[in-house]
């Protein structure tokens, strides 16, 4: 055994060389990789955010595309799910024209009595009024956040159950959409670090 | 020292016998374990969902069972802890016969005026409208999904604090019922990698 | 070599002596804190709750308080965003006095016809009536849900964007308020165990 000088003297009887540290080290390395992969802590990757979207109202589409948007420009993966009545945000007739009832709802912004908010022309009166303080207020529209959000690299997924069951053609929604069920939502969503309902 | 021909030469003046290759491997396998565990970094287990279903109306019924029983397919642990108006999905004289309204929704499929959506029988039609579309979509019912469920081991879970508030019985819920608090249901999705407020 | 008594006895010709075993574990654990801290898992930390809150009605509110105010008796993080509807939750002029529709929700404890629950002071009606219900049920009011929070080191965080879209003023919110953008709950989401959208 050399007692080289750079040596690092181990405690006990045996000469730690810079070799044989490294050499350790490097073991030590390989098991500790391969004890965190057996847990599913790969690699570091980017932060994800998984959400569902099942409300078609003008005011529910909003909260899942401003996250979804505003994680794609923090370099966040995001991906949203439409479901259920969240199907009408992604249709070529009903994406630029949602409405939000001004019904049923006390905390809207100008509370109307219900018994006036049933009358004809009360929805589409909330929903223009929505629409002019989204654009007051420097809020993209329904349409623009969903060109955001292709062009960001979303990954905007419509629920192939939720088409069989309303009886919606591909043709009827708009470009760039991928066709998923639930089971590969869950999939990408156990690795996701946000993941929320709308 | 024997110098055999199978043994690994390690760097340095030291040879590494495989015998004490294998006994360094374990020892530094058997720290990392200990320092994982210390960090809360226990063994590989299944992914879990964290369902909240607070709704009690037809169609926000089926988002938390469909998941849950998804994932329960998928051998991902799930449970769904019920609270709220939710509480209605899991009482026997409601969950055969949950209702949606055909008011203050414009994303409904069959959009209706709010006008004639207050009229009675209207939130029947609505209803039955929906359950006839979830069958030709091939969607198993309320009864047989909270069936499929409990079959599959998805915990279904009441939360405690809602009946009280509602003053309602255990005897008038489903049977295979858990009964709990929002600690416990905090507890448990502390450790899920899908948590969902329906 | 010294074969000393307490030293173990590694397999083949080399004594493991205490000493070596201890820097073989100090190397393994300054190997394991650097993989960990490189997955982004740093030395252990609270658990962290992280809600959305964007509905103004008085059931909705209940959720994400009680939901939080839990999380922090047990020593969880917790921030609460409220955007939307939800920043009625945290008007002084409407904290205290938030209603419930006893419309378009079939799943109500006492349903009322649409018909009815249009008509002028039914839904003074039914927020009285859920008041009533949450006191004896023990559940404690909105502004006492607010004050337990904020004494309790939960945040709560008006959204910005919410704000200036209502023309809401920082004066008309209660105190003890942070003001922030969705970047920045996304920031505190990613590093939650627990992700809600109420």
């Amino acid at each position: 055994m050399t007692d080289s000088a750079e040596s690092e003297k181990a405690p006990g009887s045996l000469t730690l060389t810079p070799e044989l540290a490294a050499y350790l080290a490097e073991q030590v390395r390989l098991q500790v990789e391969e004890e965190l992969r057996k847990r599913g802590l790969e690699s570091p990757r980017p932060k994800r955010v998984a959400l569902i979207a099942s409300k078609g109202t003008l005011d529910m589409a909003y909260p899942p595309l401003i996250l979804a948007t505003t994680a794609a420009a923090m370099d966040m993966e995001a991906a949203i799910f439409f479901t259920l009545y969240g199907i009408d945000i992604i249709k070529k007739r009903t994406c630029s024209d949602l409405k939000v009832p001004s019904l049923a709802n006390p905390a809207m912004p100008v509370p109307v009595p219900n018994i006036v908010g049933v009358l004809p022309g009360m929805t589409w009166m909330a929903s223009w009024m929505m629409k002019d303080w989204m654009k007051k207020g420097g809020v993209p529209t329904i349409p623009d956040l969903l060109d955001m959000a292709r062009e960001n690299g979303v990954r905007l997924i419509a629920c192939q159950m939720s088409l069989d069951v309303l009886g919606i053609k591909k043709e009827e929604l708009i470009d760039g959409l991928e066709f998923a069920g639930a089971g590969a939502f869950l999939d990408y969503a156990a690795e996701a670090d946000i993941t929320l309902f709308v």
